[in-house]
């Protein structure tokens, strides 16, 4: 018996969209939904209070670098990882799997783990699922991940069955090594590009029986189309019953793509990232703030928008803050950006209430230029 | 008449310590107050609620900064600084004098006024009285102050007779070119750190009227005792119903020092410099959070602070969050430190109001140390 539980509240008639809520031992939250992701024990430039207001009901935690610093054994000594940061509502971590092989260097993979150098400073350290879900329920997140292999792209096919096989060997290690009550283990569903491995690994993983799967290695540079198409393939072997989490996901169009294949959960560092490059989203489409357009421009970010920035600051003030280096620049396009995604998730929640999704997603795309706005 | 008016509540018997309130357009002010600095129309890393969380009255912006960017015609534009930067309470804005004598390149200064180079790209700039004057009036505080010229420490004593008389040339000619109803001007007291000069040029700023004076070219590297000599002797030469503002002055031994002097206004950019560099003010003295004894300590930076850091994060996170460079460590510290100077000020008003002001200072330095406590 899992700790979380889901309920499947609706789902859609004219695509594979769902609505749902998922209970964890820190509150509930509404899916699909986006999490903001919370790196290093913090969201960067936000506080927890300002993720509350931007309507965050959930948010990640980087096992590989909150490992490295400042330690899972002091969060744990620190209370937990809900103590340490200072934020009550639910946490999911993920595995270090995607960190181990796109950030550390000299990754020696074996069928017991993953042998890595650290990004920072060179030093050696060995990851096995038994050691991850020790540092994983040492953080002490409601949901933690199985340790996984991301597979790159473009990868061969012979290669990528081997690994995907090696991660549903890894997913079993992870659940008998998994012991914590309060916490629960989601599976993660790999196979790179080949319909038939992604069969493989989600069957495989579903007779595991986890309480919830996450998709990895989709977004890693194939094209979206094709990110599209494993996705549509992957969600319906999934049972429908239980949580389903795109992992490092985040445009806006990605988001309402995925919500239609199926997924409930996402997260991603692009709108926090590029925030701090003072980039904003907008119902029309992007807007790079430091633009000289935008100097005499006295109007908000997007007059659609009912965020705190919006309220209360022009494009004009925000150059200058963005031309001058003031922190309260990331402050404010941070809090836009995540606001804009937790409104545009409410927003397709409530489409697929209302079985307009997608005509939503028609409506979205008419105004929403992937482009700046001219 | 001026469109502040200050009432002053109470002078102390034991000291020149005054207790006073200052009605500004933009709402009163309880003085002595400590007046956190906008360099860049913003208070770097912290919002307006935040300001008015820790308990600011009033806020500074520097006139050459706002000058050079984003130019006071912009602010003007955007409805004045209030609105630029969303504050509505109180604002002083400098003279650009100090910054003009300190961060400038090949200074010119003739009788006319100041031909400087930005210190950000070279380009040429002329300051005069009525430049300044127009600047300010653009930018639109509550409070200007007059072009005055800062000299530096140590100086001999006829360029500082020059100079000085200068300045009160300079603020006759201020006084001329302001004509702004809602905004206030006051006027700066040179002199170095000669006696007579800081008399002479009290006496003659005293009768050119101002409704408030600045006590300007102290804290610019003369030893603290220098400081406050020439303090106790220039605060009785001014008139005790109207305010004295300490430029640049913001630790907490000299704010305490400075209103058993007389004084009732400082600003200074320590508290928010130091905090960025991760040293915080407590009630026993400065801690360097970086430090690595501070890994493992779950208490808070101050066990008497109230304050939201204080309230929610440990030492531990903290340490963490600068360790990592995180911008959520930036934004703590400086709420701490600015919420510790205005909770200091608050207790000073409190001492002053109860006669124990002297009695306050010896309690609190028989706390406070001013290397890290070990």
């Amino acid at each position: 018996m899992s700790v979380i539980t889901f309920e499947l509240l609706k789902e859609s008639k004219d695509s594979l969209a769902r609505l749902g809520k998922l209970y964890t031992p820190h509150g509930a939250v509404e899916t699909p939904i986006f999490m903001p992701v919370g790196t290093q024990a913090t969201v960067k430039a936000m506080s927890p209070e300002e993720l509350v207001e931007v309507g965050s009901q959930i948010i990640l935690g980087n096992t590989y670098h909150l490992y490295l610093r400042p330690g899972h054994e002091l969060i744990e000594r620190a209370g937990g990882l809900h103590t340490f940061m200072n934020w009550s509502g639910p946490i999911l971590t993920d595995s270090g799997g995607f960190q181990v092989f796109s950030l550390s260097d000299l990754r020696k993979i074996s069928e017991e783990g993953v042998e890595f150098r650290s990004h920072l400073d060179g030093s050696k350290h060995f990851f096995t699922p038994e050691k991850v879900m020790e540092i994983e329920m040492a953080l002490g997140a409601d949901i933690a991940m199985a340790f996984d292999e991301c597979v790159a792209y473009p990868m061969e096919y012979e290669y990528t069955r081997q690994s995907t096989a090696r991660t549903t060997r890894w997913a079993e290690r992870c659940l008998k090594a998994h012991q914590k009550k309060d916490q629960t283990l989601f599976g993660i569903v790999q196979g790179g590009i080949f319909k038939d491995l992604r069969e493989i690994s989600a069957r495989n993983l579903v007779s595991l029986n986890f309480p919830g799967y996450g998709i990895g290695g989709l977004s890693v540079g194939e094209p979206k189309s094709l990110m599209y198409e494993i996705l549509e393939m992957t969600t319906p072997l999934l049972p429908a019953h239980k949580p389903r989490y795109l992992m490092g996901v985040g445009s806006p169009d990605c988001l309402i793509e995925g919500v239609i294949r199926g997924v409930d959960m996402f997260d991603c560092v692009l709108p926090t990232r590029i925030a701090r490059n003072g980039t904003v989203f907008t119902w029309e489409g992007k807007v790079v703030i430091r633009n000289a357009r935008y100097k005499n421009d006295f109007s908000p970010l997007d007059p659609r928008c009912n965020c705190y920035t919006c309220r209360n600051y022009s494009r004009a003030y925000l150059r200058h803050l963005f031309n001058v280096g003031e922190i309260l620049g990331l402050r404010l396009t941070t809090y836009h950006n995540l606001f804009f995604l937790l409104q545009l998730m409410q927003e397709i929640r409530k489409a697929i209430a209302a079985d307009s999704l997608l005509e939503f997603r028609e409506e979205f795309f008419s105004r929403y230029l992937e482009k700046e706005k001219e």
